[in-house]
């Protein structure tokens, strides 16, 4: 089984998660895991970019540590790293879901 | 007098704030006006880079809405728009802050 590679939850630095979540696709992508389902599939994002544009944007959310991704059979499954990023930066994830929201009228769900 | 541009608080933008954030100069700054004299002059801080590199971190911040720049004589004060940030993006700048201070002893201070 293939895998892809995570950063343990103490080697997750602040300047790549916020690099990582500047984006506001990217942002988009965190908040869709925080909303719904635990493990959600790529292809459950309706994203207004290209298949290889969007990989490359799950790609930084991994590597910088905010979801972790998981293939099952030929599908990779996305969660989001909630709780590891709690514990390394408490309030972090929520202040920035929350300011994402700001112009929303649903509350991130974390 | 000359003044130097700033945003609104509602035009601040969470990607230019999350971007500006993402440095750890950037945030340093942020850290030593959140922590010590509410105006701080850009000699205030031991910055260790040349003096242009430094007019442009502190104009990044600027324009991103996390600091204002006024000049006093032939000095430019600066400081943080805490409560500019706290009513656009609630715990955001707090989050970051206590994030960035996570190896140190001292929380911040807003």
């Amino acid at each position: 089984m293939r895998t892809l590679p995570h950063p343990a939850t103490e080697a997750v630095r602040l300047d790549t998660v916020l690099t990582a979540l500047a984006d506001p696709l990217r942002r988009r992508i965190a908040r869709q895991l925080s909303e719904g389902d635990a493990a959600q599939a790529c292809g459950a994002f309706d994203l207004p970019v290209t298949k290889s544009t969007s990989t490359h944007h799950f790609r930084v959310l991994r590597e910088a540590g905010v979801i972790t991704q998981h293939y099952r059979g030929n599908k990779i499954l996305n969660r989001l790293r909630a709780d590891d990023l709690e514990d390394r930066f408490p309030g972090l994830l929520r202040a920035i879901l929350l300011a994402d929201g700001t112009n929303r009228h649903d509350p991130p769900q974390l």
